[in-house]
């Protein structure tokens, strides 16, 4: 059996990313109910939305689920409490540092993965002693590493040095990619953007539309100064640029980011003035599906190029 | 057996990247030796002396070798004359539009692959009526695309629309990059970097062991105005860097460029002032070996990682 399976008690090696505004209890149930681990995306929620959220999932799924907890947001610690609280047995935590809270939500029962970008914080995730570590190349859309190192390059370089399971990330929308993430030394794989264009992502429907037309080029990787996440090009993207280009200082960045602009563009569907944060694989994405769907043809697309692979 | 293969009368289906001031005659003997397609860089070579590499690549092999012709010079039909002359059966074009010169190449019975980064100007192959298409990644030494589209994201896209046989190049510098690459739907790969770093290579001895020592993050794309192409970070990437950050006009960039840096680097082993070409997967190159080894290798490692993939 698959180590990532094993270790979540899972049916496919495939993680639902916790994504702010996109990951509720709906599509975290649905991936979970259908083999995948779904994750509750806490970073956009305030605890008391977190704890409904948790039990709406409990509600809707026998199955294993987790939560996501970017380590960037003031709330961390009461989201914990109700994370423990809860019993949710699987915690990802991102964005931060993962000798925080590891020790603490491990000796509270949890199972604990970790999402890193670059060799230097796989190394303190083995010292942390996490469960299983999400490496995140560059095309995801977010948090990425400020190294650029895309997932082709970084997942054999990070398998070289780590033994814990370790679960490939950004890129990731189809069986081929699945498999090619195997291929490069990962034992699963998360996948962001292409749960973001499911019928059961808490997207706004202008967001998931705005996925299915989006083509080569049209995300880029920004605010590499504040946290780096890669945008889809509009008018808020256009706005960064500007700044980045006049090589404004962080506190303007902020400054202008500080009036909820992820809520506007991806929950809200203001798709001129909204922050949208996808990776580089809505160029791959031609449709909104629903999850079970998602899941069941990646796997079908994963068995059938594995059969095709030339043996040399 | 595998269409790469089939079409260019070789073992494996490995191309080594033609690339400048690292790929003479020796290096494309010693892949081609070894069972894959060596390919004889033209970009830093004068007519004259891509006459006497291909001369010599003939006396030191007696497989199928090429020639890879960035479409930039002003020489390129003083270098297709020499081609011509010389009977050499295979070209890779790059940097340029591939309708130019396939047809004439083609009708002198030269097999023509060309080497793109988005769906643009794959389409644009196939309309060329080219024998195959390299597709490079945002991750690979250069000339990578505008769009930043990384390999992962590249292939399948490229494969979902073209059914031309399909090289995947970016990333790719051992056997599970390799295995990869085919699982996201590629016939064979291009390997540049890897290459770079062999004992064959024409590469200042320097050079090679700056790329041993390359960590992650230590290469960024750079020159997104003129030629976009990835740099191992010196003092001559910090001056690039500076007049991007100063949004120097082309002229500024093409001026401070055209004192034959890259010549001075690669070439001379000036690890300071020099241009120094690399792709992001230097940092999983930990050696200078002998092309049959990394040949080997890297069908060794391959193998191993298909025989361990889960069915799911």
């Amino acid at each position: 059996m698959n180590n990532i399976c094993e270790l979540f008690g899972i049916q496919y090696p495939i993680i639902q990313g916790g994504m702010i505004w996109c990951s509720g209890w709906e599509l975290a149930a649905a991936v979970s109910n259908a083999g995948g681990l779904g994750l509750i995306g806490a970073g956009s929620m305030y605890p008391d939305v977190l704890r409904t959220h948790i039990q709406k999932t409990k509600a809707a799924t026998n199955n294993p689920f987790g939560v996501n907890l970017p380590l960037l947001y003031k709330q961390t610690e009461e989201h914990i409490q109700v994370i423990i609280d809860e019993k949710v047995p699987i915690v990802f935590t991102s964005a931060g540092n993962p000798l925080k809270y590891t020790s603490y939500l491990k000796k509270n029962g949890i199972k604990v993965a970790h999402v890193i970008a670059n060799t230097k914080f796989a190394l303190k995730c083995v010292e942390a002693g996490v469960d299983a570590i999400v490496a995140e190349g560059f095309e995801a859309g977010g948090h990425n590493g400020f190294e650029e190192t895309t997932t082709i390059t970084l997942i054999p370089l990070i398998r070289k040095v780590v033994e814990t399971p370790l679960i490939a990330a950004g890129g990731i929308g189809c069986g081929k990619s699945m498999l090619a993430a195997m291929a490069l030394g990962a034992d699963g794989v998360q996948v962001g953007s292409r749960f973001v264009a499911s019928k059961e992502s808490s997207a706004h429907p202008d967001f998931k539309q705005n996925i299915v037309e989006a083509k080569e080029g049209d995300t880029e990787l920004m605010l590499k100064k504040i946290v780096p996440v890669r945008l889809l090009k509009n008018n808020f993207y256009q706005e960064i640029k500007k700044l980045e280009n006049e090589r404004a200082g962080i506190s303007k960045m902020v400054e202008h980011l500080g009036k909820g602009r992820a809520k506007k563009g991806m929950f809200e569907g203001d798709m001129l003035e909204g922050e949208l944060e996808i990776g580089q694989v809505s160029a791959n994405i031609d449709n909104v599906k629903p999850v079970s769907e998602i899941i069941h043809s990646m796997i079908e697309e994963y068995r059938a190029q594995l059969r095709q692979l030339p043996k040399l």
